[in-house]
């Protein structure tokens, strides 16, 4: 961990650089590979899962037997704590549903703006050696509240050509309509293009590698839509005197073991506190099995001491950490200071993987600064906002030469002259 | 005007086609323009707008003196007007905020939504023959809402070095924060990378031609957010036997003023309606400033005729138009099944110009199909959504176990430890 004591302000971009995505070159390798599924579908899809899990699969969707096989060989205790996540998450995020909006702007002027499901989202799972049901909740839960119609979960299969069963556990659960054993930048073109099992949706969301990454920002080059810019974990910890180092250092950790890109955090009020934590990260990481990927995590990371609380705020807002954590005296009145942030984590008891699994915020958060102007995911991302207005002709009558007025002004006859006809028609009732 | 009579159902595809939008060729035009302003800074900003149009500009802010006398030259009529459209548009807007959400999701586990405004905003606004001052009502009105700290304006100048005094008047009255002379491209890269003089934004805003479309896709990759990807304007009016003829051309006049690459969609229940409408259409024409381009892309457009109204609808879901008019019996129930439009205007009375300008709604919305997936423009855009959680000790004892078997089938002990360590801390007091 590099510390730094005190940093002055024109030192902070260089400590908080995050690593650079080099998202063109791998746009040319994933290029190929979206026009071959275009162009040939399934066929393709069979191909390329040949060529990069190893496996040859010709039905790619789960069928119901597979699924009910799944579901039996899930412990009933994870059955239990996935069940009381939903529920949480469910909760949550029922709660962000908003009425039917409606204003009178003016006498018989009525504007009204209403949510509406996005039809078709496809939800993409990553394979690996971690099964991440937790995704599969964080994104299907919102995507079934807001009452999107189809619901298609892609997930690479394993060399067995099999799903690791939490998952399909877990998608049945939250009620996936369709499951497919395709990954990688094959399954996001499947999703854009559609083939004749895999149908092309109008929203994709979901982690990934580097290659799914890119092969989801070339989508948007084909009129979809995805969930937001991606790129690795985060985590920044500010703590002062009242944080407990164990906690601060466990917190530290449970982001580093994401991998080696994973970005990390801490901004303390004095140099005890960061000699404090990190002694605690070095005992803890002897007992992780992850701790290869969490030490190199590490190496990357930074440790800044800002005595003063204001210019810690300033900094954090400047870094707009994915997950930030405030383990430090009257935490309300910096969380109302942050403007940057994905989800802040309150006090010492609110550890991030509280958030990660099951207290009901959404996961799927802004990395990257891109909190500084994303939301993360959440019941808004399932749905369109649309507005309608009704005027009644007394409304005409009152916004009519507004309109007229401005319209004449913009040069646009037209504009106007579709008000004009309708109050003159009503002037010669 | 196509006219096509109960059209099959794989017919619709080819009639309801857009015209497709070759960014990648204007993507290496506009990508040297970007490059050059990001190396050089205000020098490249003097130079393109030299190039470009056709004025020497060394100081692209317009200064208050300019403002000034802007506001001595827009006649009062013009004026009552924009601040009628002003005080509309706020109310709506105004409506869309949100409380801060709070909810417990289990006992001592709670968890928190807020808005927290984007700090800075950039809005493009075109030049040309039109100036576009109801465009600044659009998207400097629901930015002071949000309480975005810099809002900033980029037009392009005319061959005087001047912009129309309507736009600075508009600008001054919403608050626009600094207003810079300069357009095209290079205003994009301006704001997408900062000058000496035009600060860097986090998100960028507003309508342009093929250039300003290909560098706002272009800024995203240098980390911004946009507004939403851009295309040519469109309308959709669904018509009736209740519908009157001479008001429904004028809407589809006032959609083909815009431009040859405009949209123009009319589905209606009877051929009598088509022809009422067609020759309404040809007898205003005549009246019109802008005819020959109103005439350019009425040639493109297209009348379908649907005598069922399931199956009409059906078809106005599967174009999701940018605007789209229901001059219908009952048309609250034909809009209530409307899942995929931009916003959505109800009978005679209510033309599309009454929400281009001045009765509430936002005028900047999805086009292209995008509709299916994106909102329209409104105070979410200027915000984010940021989560907040805090709990408990006693929520951590009752969440705590359900986080540490899910972290643990997740293979990620670190995740797991953060709340083991926790919970260890409290069963020892």
């Amino acid at each position: 961990m590099i510390v730094s004591i005190n940093p002055k302000r024109e030192e902070r971009e260089a400590l908080l650089k995050r690593p650079t995505m080099e998202l063109e070159t791998i746009e040319a390798i994933v290029k190929p590979v979206m026009e071959a599924v275009k162009a040939d579908g399934d066929q393709a899809l069979i191909d390329f899962t040949k060529k990069f899990d190893g496996v040859e699969i010709t039905n790619f969707e789960v069928s119901s037997a597979e699924i009910d096989a799944a579901v039996g060989l899930v412990p009933e205790e994870l059955k239990a704590a996935i069940r009381i996540a939903k529920q949480n998450i469910e909760t949550f995020h029922i709660a962000q549903k908003g009425e039917v909006l409606k204003v009178e702007t003016m006498p018989g002027v009525n504007c009204y703006r209403k949510s509406v499901a996005i039809e078709k989202v496809g939800l993409y799972i990553p394979g690996g050696t971690a099964p991440l049901f937790s995704t599969v909740l964080m994104l299907a839960v919102p995507a079934k509240i807001a009452g999107c119609k189809e619901i298609v979960l892609c997930t690479p299969p394993d060399k067995n050509g099999n799903v690791n069963p939490a998952i399909l556990f877990t998608a049945q659960l939250v009620g996936v309509t369709k499951i497919y054993k395709v990954g990688g930048a094959q399954a996001i073109a499947a999703l854009t293009f559609g083939t004749t099992t895999i149908p092309k949706v109008n929203k994709i969301f979901g982690p990934g590698n580097q290659f799914v990454t890119a092969a989801k920002q070339l989508s948007t080059k084909y009129g979809l839509a995805i969930d937001m810019p991606a790129g690795p974990s985060e985590v920044a910890v500010y703590a002062d005197e009242t944080a407990i180092p164990a906690f601060v250092a466990a917190d530290l950790l449970s982001q580093a073991e994401h991998g080696a890109d994973s970005q990390v955090v801490l901004v303390a009020s004095s140099e005890e506190i960061v000699n404090a934590v990190q002694q605690e990260v070095q005992t803890q990481l002897l007992a992780l099995p992850r701790a290869d990927l969490a030490s190199k995590a590490l190496e990357n990371s930074v440790s800044i001491v800002l005595e003063n609380r204001d210019q810690a705020i300033d900094l954090l807002n400047e870094y707009g950490a994915e997950h930030l954590i405030l383990c430090v005296e009257k935490p309300w009145e910096v969380a109302d200071q942050i403007i940057n942030a994905g989800s802040v984590f309150i006090g010492n008891y609110t550890p991030e993987s509280a958030g990660d699994y099951a207290s009901g915020t959404n996961h799927t958060l802004p990395t990257n600064g891109y909190a500084k102007m994303y939301s993360g995911v959440s019941l808004d991302s399932y749905v369109k906002k649309i507005t309608y207005q009704e005027i009644t002709k007394e409304g005409l009558k009152n916004l009519g030469p507004v309109v007229e007025i401005m319209a004449e002004a913009e040069l646009l006859e037209a504009h106007k002259n579709a008000v004009t006809l309708r109050l003159k028609s009503l002037n010669n009732v």
